[in-house]
């Protein structure tokens, strides 16, 4: 039976090792939090339910330990806030072996740029390949400590992995149990793709004292009214530039909601008035929701960074990481992922191609140029 | 009697002039839009309630003819969206007399520069002066079309006039009308202790989704909530920062909330829940508010092109007039007071304080400096 180890027992954790099990895998789980382990000890499972796979799922080994939880594993799938990517690849790092595929749910913007970084930081010769998806597969949550329920499931999801030239490799992986993930050209089309990054901070910023009065309101469809839509327009247009300035193959958010819920609007707005799969999708109630820590310096700072190696400029997405910046009293630009952190800084936008393309190739590249110099 | 003139017979303009006729005026009105006027001629005035004076007020002239409304008036009040104040200049330049007050309730920022270089182009040689309130002196409502209510008065208000060297002849004579209005350095003092510019513009757009949703909520202490509060700091921040520049007086909006109304708060959240005036105020219910259509382009595109001229960045305000600027597709920084509208583009900080305090001197001097140069 293969093996599989699922970083994280959240929403999207549980239900994605459930649905692994109960389709024959063998599943170990992690999480850093005891308490998000605890009933899964107990009954060594959960009880999944749905529109997917039903009934009550197996977990092998549940721990906090890292190491236990990914040994003899081929897939970790790591189903993260994105803000945790680089402490899991920190800490999982000297345990990864060769042959090893780690897949980010979802990387939301330079995901595995930044991990692989990391990786090699610490354990600079094993051979590993680090994926993203585009999005996460499910809209699920873990209704109770011991049930998790899946209510909708995406029909396609691109995935990209670092070196890309393996991504057709990971996608047989991820087949054998999920057959809506398809191939990326690279991690920079699955990292400009990041919807979450059109539809999580700049709403949250503009219902941010709606959310701090404790409202009870529709996130999607009271929270993204004519304007909000207008600003969430000018920030796909911003993220699109930067996607073309790259070369990367990018579609709208308008697209993107007609291909993933079938709904057609000639704006943001209208679109997102027609998804009936936003439909009583509850808004936070306080402005400290991931919608902001983990959107905005994990998805706009690195899109906006991106952006400048390009000359794209990005100042609708700027205004909204300031705004996050002063209500959180954080330096999101700072603290996000910039060039650096994403192991990229200094490269050109065709180096970076080449990176993601094969960083073994572009590190060898630049060896040779220096050999040259010298 | 003393003949005064009243432009604009909404909210302020109604309540001013009522309670000045009340004490003796002979007051005149105008409209631009007849409407405003339908019920004030039928009934040659209007009936005041609240805090201040009470009785039926009358009026003399009721018109929508600016010239027939301003003539012989010694005193003319405009009290009307900073937004209409050039067209007003324009529409009265060419009738306005040697010796003639305008005073703006309020100015907003640059109000009086923007009145003074719109009445000059076209009238240069007629000596009046040309005023700005820091603030409306009332909160107050034309309840009904024949009944205006005072509900509060400030006890102080600053004035300034262009030239400032005029200024206490003005205070003066609005002083025969009412104590509250005290003297002001210069026009700068008054423009840049603009307060409509923080309280205004920002909760608005960090409200605009609820407003779009027609929801009532209390604009004062619902919309502005911790976070909230923390832009309006920065905002506050940037707003003192140009004043600085400029040497000239000004105080925070927690100690001019205090000064005004009593409250102390430690940051602008905490005095304005304290503020029990701003109890019960209704948040508009569309993105269309004056708050922003006025305060965006009248207040902080100006205070944002000041400080441009004395390397004050404003990061925050350009934040919010970029905001406002997509949410109505209209570009504020462009339709906004620039240093060219108010009449002083190309003169540096030092030229600009000796511009208000007299133009002539400074038009004088000019003059000279070009002989010398020829």
């Amino acid at each position: 039976m293969k093996k599989v180890a699922i970083i994280g027992a959240g929403n999207g954790g549980v239900c994605m090792g459930a649905y692994i099990s109960l389709r024959g895998g063998k599943v170990n789980i992690y999480d850093k939090f005891p308490q998000a382990l605890e009933s899964l000890k107990e009954n060594k499972g959960i009880e999944l339910r749905g529109v997917s796979l039903n009934g009550f799922a197996e977990f092998d080994i549940i721990s906090e330990n890292i190491e236990d939880v990914i040994r003899d594993c081929q897939l970790i799938m790591v189903v993260t806030p994105a803000f945790a990517h680089r402490d899991i690849a920190k800490s999982c790092a000297e345990f990864l072996v060769d042959g090893q595929t780690i897949v980010l749910h979802p990387g939301r913007t330079g995901g595995a740029l930044e991990f692989y970084k990391t990786v090699k930081d610490i354990n600079p010769t094993v051979n590993v390949n680090i994926a993203e998806a585009q999005t996460l597969v499910y809209a699920c949550r873990r209704t109770k400590p011991d049930q998790a329920s899946i209510f909708g499931v995406k029909e396609k999801v691109s995935v990209a992995a670092i070196p890309s030239k393996d991504t057709k490799k990971v996608v047989h992986k991820l087949n054998e149990y999920y057959e809506q993930f398809v191939s990326a050209e690279d991690v920079l089309e699955t990292s400009l793709l990041n919807i979450g990054a059109i539809f999580h901070p700049t709403p949250s910023i503009l219902n941010v004292a709606r959310m701090e009065c404790k409202e009870d309101f529709e996130y999607y469809h009271q929270g993204i009214t004519p304007s909000v839509g207008e600003i969430l327009q000018k920030i796909d247009e911003e993220r699109m530039k930067v996607a073309n300035a790259f070369k990367v193959n990018t579609i709208s958010t308008i697209e993107w909601l007609k291909q993933v819920y079938g709904v057609e609007g000639n704006t943001i707005y209208d679109s997102v008035k027609l998804n009936k799969a936003y439909s009583g999708i509850a808004a936070p109630k306080n402005s400290s929701t991931r919608y902001i820590t983990e959107d905005v310096p994990m998805s706009l700072t690195p899109i906006s960074e991106l952006g400048k190696l390009v000359k794209v400029k990005t100042p609708v997405i700027d205004m909204i990481i300031r705004a996050a910046s002063i209500i959180h009293n954080v330096d999101y630009r700072s603290t996000g992922r910039t060039m650096e952190r994403m192991g990229i800084s200094g490269m050109s936008s065709k180096e970076i191609k080449l990176y993601v393309r094969d960083p073994d190739i572009y590190n060898f590249k630049k060896l040779e140029e220096r050999k040259v110099a010298l």
